[in-house]
């Protein structure tokens, strides 16, 4: 039997068992649902030693636990770290939830449940394509690592650490991720690059407390005019960020760059439309797009001072304050980034009043897969195998940091490869998952594997 | 017997009165304390019959009410109406207070208690010069009509609509206010210009909702960039207004005016000490006292959007807003000021994004009398006697609606002409009022009187 027609043998079992993962309500934000994170480790745990993977534990990390199982026979072959989470994000609203959550119903080839798009479903099929491998070649192609998290949907805490602490472990030549998804049912996509961030609040005090404006307006200055003045100074009205040496370290987008991103389709008229402004910013000489996924951003998250009630208050207000986050594309450093904006706000700052920047904690490294490293090539392969289209190289704006950790203390860069689309309402009420791309998944990781041991 | 023997002589009948007054928890701001406010409204109208003066009577103003009276025999002279109000404001905190509020105490030729200056004793003082030259004198050199109210501490709601309707009953030819007060005990000043005032709010509107940073930064408009931007081009580092057209109706400052600024005094370090400024502002060309008292300004009160809990959320915000006020100074229009500032925003507005702005309440017009005025000129006289010094001309940066309301609706100016002194903690725990300013108040009060005849 070739590993193919065991998967579409064994379709119904494993969408079975599908559903007893999912009726699991692992959700890591709440207390009160440690055990059953814990139980989803305990089930992955098992359906791993059961598609034959060796060596398999639940491994401690302060938090939610991690799984690990490996296979490490492929001498002279290279070694595939495969990641995903079995975690899930909570449920609320309950009330906008047509079934229950925790309860996974398939209607029309899909199957609805909280963590059926993200993870789990995603996660499950790395799995049964390596136990389809195993079961009727008796090896696999490439050696490899599963490193299943149970703590992606609260910021991965524990993980860092993690990871740093079990380097040898988890040592391996390219990370692959079953988290994420593709551009559309007929259109495959590979994440090539996710932005960094970095964060600073600025603090403006004046006066040692609030003063009458009637008493000492015009005199006395005002943390408020200073902070919008700083502020207004750090970016133009197209967008182009004014803090000096900020763009210094942008690695310039090349030209194939460029045809790259123009290659997705974006329609600016919907965009618009379905965010509700009727202009897009562009920084001078880059199109939204570009600006979107492969330029870095400056934008102020928050502004407070003063009175913010109904009517009036002739108030000088004592101090003013702002929360800035900036995205961050290769090789910008977050540490630099913060130190670039406090030495451009120091410049900027008039007497009479003290100003303060602190950075603020959750930073990442930006992060990006060269589009011609071997692992991109192989999944870009397959995928094109199995759409009969090239594969999007897409940049996004948000941050990933857990490709920047596999970076940093693995050495290894990480190819997204998982079936997930945009309208699954992942985070949200009625998340589904497509059984198409259930079935398609284990196919894709199968011919992923022989496609990565030719290295 | 003169009408200062007669002051002498009752010294001690008129200090027992004071102190009637002063318990009467005549609170304006709490309804609770409503009834007091009308018990002090009874007590001020018999105090001004038994002083002489006729046709007193409680006019309700749909809030807490007026007393007037009136001496009206001096033909061809001029009729002086006497502004102020029996109200008080609330006592908290009262942990802080030495003596109960409504108890007031003697200590050290000083009265305690809420009210004892701002404005019970203040305002008895008038009543009571008047008085003795009627006793004594049996007329009164001027017409004479009194004119209190209740609601002064809480904004005088009822009181612009009250004047416009009684135009006839209060018509004067001049206002003298017994709320106020002096440079201090040994140095005279008269109130020479207070500032108007005018306020906007500013909402600007990007997305229809707070949108994730990472997926959207760059390339869509952030509101509290916008509105960064187009406070910051409102007033320059030194505090110039840069709004078009903001200055072209001010009357500009002459070398006498300046002189007579220049006059006060003005210890800038200890200003700058007192609350807390390494450095003040000045508009280029004006010193700060000029600034502070006789040109107009602009100050952001509050300003809010987006994220402002602790640590980071990468939102990019759908709204932001700030509240501005502006102190105007002889001539300007708060409307006009408004459709300026209005005007300078559209201008400022990029697109992609809406932009409102809408007037606040509780606007007032600049008020100053001019320095050569015969009733400015006459209580300058009496000050000199009383002090052996000129007073200060003093210009205030806030605003006292009820000059400008007299002037738009009885064609009448306003003399500032009270006692108090700046460290008698009004609005504050431990008010008092100097027993020594509540005798020189009748005798002051005698002389101008006489001084007005001769006009």
């Amino acid at each position: 039997m070739t590993w193919e027609t065991y998967l579409v043998e064994h379709q119904s079992q494993h969408q079975n068992e599908l559903l007893q993962f999912l009726s699991i309500p692992s959700i890591s934000s709440l207390p009160a649902h440690a055990a059953d994170v814990q139980r989803a480790a305990q089930w992955v745990a098992g359906r791993l030693t059961a598609a034959g993977l060796e060596g398999v534990r639940i491994l401690e990390t302060g938090g939610h636990p991690v799984v690990y199982g490996e296979w490490l026979h492929a001498a002279e072959k290279p070694t595939i770290l495969i990641y995903g989470h079995f975690d899930t994000q909570p449920v609320d609203p309950l009330a906008l939830w047509t079934h229950p959550p925790f309860e996974p119903t398939i209607i029309e080839d899909r199957v609805y449940a909280r963590g059926a798009s993200d993870d789990k479903g995603n996660m499950f099929t790395p799995i049964l394509g390596i136990e389809a491998l195993l079961k009727t070649e008796g090896a696999l192609p490439v050696n490899v690592k599963f490193f299943f998290e149970g703590q992606e949907e609260i910021g991965s805490p524990q993980l860092p650490a993690f990871i740093e602490q079990h380097r040898d472990l988890l040592a391996c030549d390219l990370v692959v991720s079953s988290d994420g998804g593709q551009y559309s049912e007929d259109q495959p996509s590979l994440m090539l690059a996710a932005k960094g961030l970095t964060g600073v609040q600025i603090d403006v005090r004046g006066a040692k407390g609030d003063l009458h404006s009637g008493m000492y307006g015009g005199a006395v200055p005002n943390p408020i005019h200073v902070l919008t003045a700083i502020l207004a100074s750090m970016r133009s009205a197209e967008g182009k960020i004014l803090v000096e040496g900020f763009y210094d370290a942008v690695v310039p987008l090349s030209e194939a760059d460029r045809v790259a991103i123009a290659a997705i389709p974006f329609d600016e008229r919907e965009y618009r439309e379905q965010i509700g402004v009727s202009a897009l910013l562009a920084e001078p000489g880059y199109t939204p797009q570009e600006h979107l996924g492969a330029r870095p951003t400056l934008e102020i998250n928050g502004i407070w001072g003063g009175f913010q009630g109904e009517g009036v208050k002739t108030v000088l207000p004592a101090e003013a304050h702002a929360k800035i986050t900036c995205r961050l594309v290769v090789n910008q450093d977050p540490a630099t980034i913060v130190d670039l904006i406090a030495r451009h706000v120091e410049k900027h700052t008039p007497t009479g009043v003290q100003v303060t920047v602190r950075a603020l904690p959750g930073t990442a490294r930006p992060y990006l897969i060269p589009a011609d490293h071997w692992g991109n090539q192989a999944a870009a392969a397959v995928l094109e195998e199995l759409y009969g289209k090239e594969p999007y190289q897409v940049r996004v704006g948000g941050s990933i940091p857990v490709c920047e950790l596999f970076l940093t203390h693995l050495g290894a860069y990480t190819v997204g490869f998982a079936f997930g689309l945009n309208d699954e309402q992942i985070h949200a009420p009625n998340e589904f998952f497509r059984l198409s791309s259930f079935r398609r998944g284990p196919l894709a990781y199968g011919k992923l594997l022989h496609r990565l041991a030719a290295k």
